[in-house]
């Protein structure tokens, strides 16, 4: 088993923080977009793969949730798994760490499509992409599913 | 009834859009954080409340549904409708909209608390952001739930 992939890396900039020094709650979300597009490298849906196969990534649907404050400068890091795979769909989860610690500051769920981009329509994986994916979840099957996976947001009912 | 809130427009700035000139996925939470800022200033909760009062909103959890495309340079409107509140979180819906277009492009879920910043620890709602925010809850008494709200993300079982 691999565990969890460990594949991004990026400090919080100046213009993503508020008042208070602590990283906006919509820039979370830039750091979780910028690991996914470091995950389509990985997986064969870089740039480079975009213009010469024609294939990419859109988002459908994700989910945040926000833990514990990131505060400006420091550099953040992300582990990922895959929680599944469909024809076209990719089930993607990502967990934020900052600096050193291993405390968990947040969390993030994506549903992605195969997108061929001569349509744009969305489109089964290619095999080459399908293979990669396959080998990840290989190396993740032993991996508990994350607490927060498939979570809706609601206040209890009175 | 006065329906759901028209309060914050926003137009897609330069560095938000991908290779394609289409709105990166983050920031539509961008748009969407900054609605909430606006829903702050409307309940007496913006920058001169937090000062003054010491309150905030911090972001516990959101959610996002991509929709349709926009486009660099759009100007794009949110509406905003609450769906309900207790002592101490507001939960919140967003439908996003570009140009003139009656096309909904996303729509964002997000639980919000309220925080005592002199904590800052989790407090009641001030008794005058209560009052706002129930009127406004009383002026959306007639609208359906919307379709997006209370969503997990999963692909079918097999």
């Amino acid at each position: 088993m691999t565990g969890l992939l460990e594949l991004h890396r990026e400090r919080v900039q100046p213009g993503w923080v508020d008042y208070n020094n602590h990283l906006n709650d919509a820039y979370y979300m830039v750091i979780f977009s910028n690991a996914t597009t470091t995950l389509m490298e990985h997986i064969g849906l870089g740039e480079k793969d975009r213009l010469a196969k024609g294939h990419s990534l859109f988002t459908l649907e994700v989910h945040l949730n926000y833990l514990r404050e990131i505060k400006g400068g420091m550099e953040t890091r992300v582990e990922t798994q895959i929680l599944g795979h469909d024809q076209k769909r990719l089930h993607v989860f990502h967990f934020l760490y900052a600096e050193d610690s291993p405390e968990l500051r947040a969390t993030n769920e994506q549903m992605l499509v195969n997108i061929d981009m001569s349509g744009p329509k969305s489109a089964p994986f290619l095999p080459e992409v399908l293979a990669k994916i396959e080998a990840i979840e290989a190396g993740q099957v032993g991996l508990p599913r994350p607490a927060n996976a498939g979570r809706a947001i609601g206040l209890p009912r009175k």
